[in-house]
């Protein structure tokens, strides 16, 4: 049989598109009762056992055989030597990659990650001082998505941030370890590494244990145990965000070789069935080759069938009234990545309002957004960049906000505050201002 | 009986010291599973039945006797109908205080909010667009800890975002209106607001139902229903926090006037019993004076039982053996609100790493900051300011990376993600890259 790729074709001038749409759309997250109970056991237990419940749950998830915890450390040594084991193109791509993510994130923090303060008339100063988070924990995927340019993208953010010390975690299912993610982490800068994954060492970064050390935040994806696990631990430390399946748009005006999009809706597809590729565009005709570059295409690429179910399954050829359609509809998905693929991209990238990247112009790949154009591939998903942004500097600093009253500044604030005080019935609030009154 | 209020005392000199501080800083915020359980009936409710389900729990929980959900929408003529009904003090104070905290958040959007972008030496553009969140629901608690200082809080910086539509729900038990918060909502531009409250409110909010539209974020404090249904939002929307209970710590170095920092130890104190007062000070004699200030302003206080039971229950004046040793112990701490009640505020500040909002100098005391100085009063507590920041215009805004590569900068990315793609075996993501080279 032959495998075939058929994205749903979808019109907007069809009355039942509104309900088809949606339907194509939907994808809950919502919690598994069973993965629920488990990963509440699990926390619970490393909390109180500390090293040996994560050294048991370890040695019988990931079928390892170790005695102690801080066996499964990683040394700086071992990361070194994961670096210099490889190909000469695989070290230089990395650290190309890793220049132009850290200089990106370099640009973020000067552009919006700096203290900043005034006074005003009174004399009051008023601002906010920006301070990176002490110890952070990164939870990298083990087994078959494992992605060494993730370690990059949320260990780099988090040293330009200048936090102290980046803690890796990344389970190791029978012992086998993934030399360009140990690689990958010491061009990052990695300062400590175990080899733990799933919810015992969300719960192990969450609490710390002898062995591992407490962190103030986890980022990272993982599988559906880590984020009902790391859902548990927010509030005891912050989190990055849930991640759902991933997603591209590609808006398309007609110019772009249909072949550069058909292979750009695979390079989502490929990475799980779940993923969802979809095209919007006003031409009938281009999405008709479109699809012809996808039947051309698909039986030569190693992880067609892949591709195939998550076309089949979550993919959709839109056809649109005009690219401004295509706009408001974008808009309405918030998509993860949102390619522009047209000759002129910035007559619309003002009217796309949410998503997690936006993608500029015909030469302006996913692919190269991901490794190595700077910006980070760690994105909202599943309509989320309606509220949230991609994983950056930001996200591995806090804000303290600065205030210092003048004597006569605190003349001035002060019976406003002692006014809304009395209003809210807080009267020793508004006893410490009028304390500051001078007596006349 | 006399009420007494004896904050624990403590020295860092003490053996015990370490044991006895951990103990009074414990504060868990587990879920409870009761809790748990009625919320989740009540989002799953509101979900399918819409309208009517919210309808329902409001008459019940809020003791209403409303037809029908719309009813219960707040119309604009009656929130300027409440500010207009207020003595001009009132009015004059909620101006001001509306006045300062827009200019406050005006320069932080821009010190942190505006999109930037810069071209590299290929010529990709990089870069992020800022825009606002298009919709947020804003909690704001009714009954006895109904804040009208708040809804500035929480709207203002919303509105300086530029978010489209502000959505207020406020529960009034027993039907009572608090005239403080209409008129608040009033000055802080508060789009469309509701009598509803609960986890209700909350689930309205998160889905939306007929009469209250979805939102993409909710912000706000509310009791433990509220913080369970936040919690279990996050994802479908986004959400600030989950506030635990209130907390200040004051760096004392024995200049203040002592009653001063007596009073503002109370003012927190005074919010609820479980709030916690803590002040560091190098100096005995001082703290037995801070003590004395205690006993002598306690029994004028209206609100003295509650600030009793927080200080005898939560509260702790804390010898230290230096003020370097003190801000090490805040650090420790990372507190909500953080008074530096010293000479030389501006030697000890750099030592501050973790904290809400620092209060610099004598005049500078937290209720100031509450009200009206100008930043955000919805501030990090339980130690979470180690990983997150006072609410702000960034909580209301969402970052689109912006990615514009070449045809030169393909040439230089693509063999980069080429190697990399190939190394995580991902070919569809190569072959994207490798399109986009040039035929030679």
């Amino acid at each position: 049989m032959t495998l075939k790729a058929a994205p749903l074709r979808l019109s907007t001038t069809s009355a039942s598109f509104d309900a088809e749409f949606k339907a194509r759309l939907h994808w809950s997250a919502d919690a598994d009762a069973a993965i629920e109970k488990v990963v509440a056991d699990i926390l619970a237990d490393v909390q109180t056992r500390g090293d040996e419940a994560v050294l048991e749950y370890t040695n019988r998830f990931d079928k390892l055989d170790a005695k102690t915890l801080p066996e499964l450390e990683l040394t700086q040594a071992e990361l070194k030597a994961a670096f210099e084991s490889l190909p000469a193109a695989q070290r230089d791509a990395l650290e190309a990659a890793a220049r132009r993510v850290r200089s990106y994130h370099e640009a973020q923090k000067k552009a919006s990650g700096e203290s900043w303060s005034y006074r005003d008339t009174d004399g009051t100063l008023l601002g906010q001082k920006v301070t990176p988070l002490d110890r952070v924990g990164i939870y990298v995927p083990g087994g078959k998505a494992a992605y060494p340019s993730s370690v990059l993208m949320n260990a780099i953010p988090a040293h330009v941030a200048g936090v102290g010390e980046i803690i890796m975690v990344v389970p190791t299912p029978k012992g086998e370890k993934n030399q360009l993610v140990l690689a990958a982490a010491y061009v990052a800068g990695v300062t400590r590494g175990f080899t733990i994954g799933g919810a015992q060492a969300v719960a192990a970064l969450a609490y710390g244990t002898a062995t591992v050390p407490a962190v103030d935040k986890i980022t990272g994806p993982g599988n559906a145990y880590v984020a009902a696990a790391k859902r548990r631990v927010f509030g005891t430390v912050g989190i990055d965000m849930i991640a759902g399946p991933s997603e591209i748009l590609v808006l398309a005006d007609g110019t772009t070789p249909p072949e550069w999009v058909a292979m750009d809706l695979f390079s989502q597809a490929e990475h799980d069935e779940l993923a969802q590729s979809i095209l919007l565009c006003p031409d009938a005709a281009y999405i008709d080759r479109v699809q012809a570059e996808i039947d051309r295409l698909l039986p030569a690429m190693p992880r067609a069938e892949i591709i195939a179910a998550s076309l089949n399954g979550r993919g959709a050829l839109i056809h649109t009234k005009s690219m401004e359609e295509a706009c408001e509809i974008s808009n309405r998905i918030a998509p993860e990545h949102l390619e522009v693929s047209s000759s002129e991209p910035n007559r619309w990238e003002p009217l796309l309002r949410h998503a997690g990247a936006i993608f500029l112009g015909a030469f302006t790949s996913e692919s190269l957004g991901d490794y190595c154009a700077g910006p980070n591939h760690v994105l909202p998903t599943s309509g989320t960049a309606r509220f949230s942004s991609p994983l950056g500097v930001y996200d591995f600093q806090k804000r303290s906000s600065l205030i210092e009253v003048s004597e006569a500044g605190a003349q001035v604030l002060g019976p406003v505050a002692v006014t809304l005080a009395e209003g809210e019935g807080l009267q020793a609030h508004a006893e410490a201002a009028r304390m500051r009154l001078r007596k006349i």
